[in-house]
């Protein structure tokens, strides 16, 4: 450790190049010209620097990354998904810790430093998957927060809640749900359960909601309501919340500003052709984004490479975002955004900040979005992780 | 030239390995354990071998690819739009030679080696875009097809006809139109116009079709009618076609019985997030669908690449492809699809066709689309032409 100086780099957000100067795991100065007698100097001119890309939803427990090719073998209904992957996890091996490990390998040299990871739990494969992802994460600079998810159902599967609860004591941070009238069929005692588990163990909250339309909408109504009366702002996100892109303009300014004022984040991943919930409104209302993969090579579908900037790049492009100002919206969703999201203390890129960094060779954080270079230095902690 | 062997890839659609043997410009034999005496040989292993990619709707005479990063400047409509180019292509040098040869650079270094290119011809500009494109194909080793497009209207912008016919004489073998009813007015006229030139000049048709629903439906309608009057299947092209994707199933498959009947392709670039045309209904009813790049780093959108495999991603992730043989359509659709629709002949992997040929290190064709690999060989007229 010691003292570390990046030379002539563009901080996201800064109007010149400047320096920055990193003692130890944090960021101790950003201006021009710095003097630093006795630091390492990196030169980074011709790079624009980001705080750690953020991925606030994957799924590394289900991941084959790093592994064979292999077709996706569902058919094209959800229901047909979730039985495809209880079939066949087992057969291929998952949870694989080799896998997550090769996965988080891939983030980490993409300048990913944080995941939110949702990890299956239920009465079959147990804790296995928390337990595989926690072995991957002690392997990689990458900091992982593991979501307990019932992904086959909560109500509908007897023991899951009490497994979902194990995992909460065994120091998983955060509870998970998904649809809980789509696919959990009673959406008041599905999200009363979780809330429940929430406010026991003072855990965030992470709900994947598919659920489309005025169903969605509604469903978000009751997660507002439960949000402001446990007092959880800050520690509840919905995930995907495709409903928001089915509904008119006023009714999502209407709930855009109900889930600001209860300090709920939205988290996408802008996948496949589902629509993508309004970046702009959102922001606008105040509300947190974030950005995420969503599955990366998996039984549920064969896409992803572990890359937050291309992320990035369909979040802005899926947003129809062609102004520099727009692409920095979907970028800031993979960092600002999934941080606050995940609730990471002491992130960005501002003196005091943890020297969480990646450099990329562009002029413009935008054009980073669009061409996406190689990361030519990663940094976690003040440690420089990868190069290229 | 002479004889070159490509020995043990996987030939596209050969349920082995197979050897490929190329004499001078052409595929002479595709077989197991080919002999051929004194032929280069090139071990070609662990790849995966597809016929050159075709990009069959790209604006290369529009692009800034390879200079400085340009913010995007017009505001969010298509007015906008339109006026911000008008306004600004000639401050930028636009169209440019060298802009367009890098460009083109870059697509033959990512396999392509056929290109469709909507050349943007008004009183303005005159045909100096089509003068600019024609100069970087020649320095080029990919084949360029012009179409001579009416980007800023054809009836509302008055001496653009005439200058249209004169690039069809000038040796241009196609003929564009855009939204004959949303940008022009008048779709009769419009369609009878272009049509027009297309039976004096025996020119290819290929119509940009952004008007949405019921309109754009009716029009493909007119578009469908002309064709089969003037006897021109396998000559027009209906590019983008978002109408497709906002109206019933049983309006889609009507149709596209008719497109097929009357022989008319189908290009889409799954931009953005507007509507894909259904690419499984089209070719289940026989029609041929080419896709492309739509614009690339220019005063339209900062995005692109020049990749025809991104592209296919693109086109399979938002029609919601995940197994092999539905990711494969996207595929042919940036390769047997594209050559159909701009009338290539001898195009593909079978003896007798041209050696155009791309190997990339992956174990089947799905996955060279969702992993994009290095390029590994780029054959043009059984010339290798790039390797990394």
């Amino acid at each position: 450790m010691g003292d570390l100086l990046l030379r002539g780099g563009r901080p996201w957000g800064m109007p010149r190049p400047a320096d920055i100067w990193i003692r130890d795991d944090r960021i101790q100065n950003v201006g021009e010209q710095l003097t630093v007698p006795g630091a390492d100097v990196l030169d980074i001119h011709g790079h624009v620097v980001l705080p750690g890309l953020v991925d606030a939803h994957c799924h590394l427990d289900k991941t084959l990354y790093g592994g064979p090719w292999v077709p996706h073998s569902a058919d094209d209904t959800l229901a047909g998904r979730m039985a495809n992957d209880l079939r066949r996890r087992s057969e291929l091996g998952i949870p694989s810790t080799e896998r997550i490990t090769a996965l988080l390998r891939r983030m980490s040299a993409c300048g990913t430093t944080h995941v939110r990871t949702h990890t299956d739990i239920d009465p079959e494969v147990g804790l296995r998957g928390v337990e595989a992802v926690q072995e991957a994460a002690a392997q990689v600079p990458v900091e992982v927060q593991q979501v307990a998810f019932p992904q086959h159902g909560l109500l509908t599967r007897p023991g899951t809640a009490e497994l979902l609860e194990e995992a909460l004591k065994a120091g998983v941070r955060a509870v998970g749900g998904i649809d809980p009238a789509g696919i959990d069929g009673d959406p008041v005692r599905h999200l009363d359960v979780i809330f429940g588990m929430a406010e026991r163990h003072g855990a965030h909250v992470d709900i994947h909601l598919h659920d489309p339309g005025t169903l969605g909408a509604w469903e978000l109504g009751l997660i507002i309501e439960r949000t402001r009366t446990l007092g959880l702002a800050g520690r509840v996100t919905v995930s995907h919340a495709y409903a928001f892109g089915q509904i008119g303009e006023a009714e999502q300014r209407r709930l855009a500003d109900g889930l600001a004022e209860a300090g709920i984040a939205i988290a996408t991943a802008a996948v496949y052709s589902f629509p993508v919930p309004p970046v702009k409104t959102l922001r606008q209302a105040g509300v947190t984004v974030a950005c995420g993969h969503d599955g990366i090579r998996d039984l549920w579908g064969p896409y992803g490479g572990g890359d937050m900037l291309e992320r990035a790049m369909h979040l802005a492009y899926r947003s129809t975002f062609r102004r520099d100002e727009d692409i920095e919206l979907a970028l800031s969703a993979a960092t600002y955004g999934g941080a606050a999201a995940l609730g990471l203390p002491d992130y960005g890129l501002a003196p005091g900040c943890r020297a969480d960094l990646v450099a990329v060779a562009a002029s413009c954080p935008a054009e980073a979005v669009v061409t996406r270079p190689p990361r030519s230095w990663v940094i976690r902690d003040g440690v420089v992780v990868h190069s290229s």
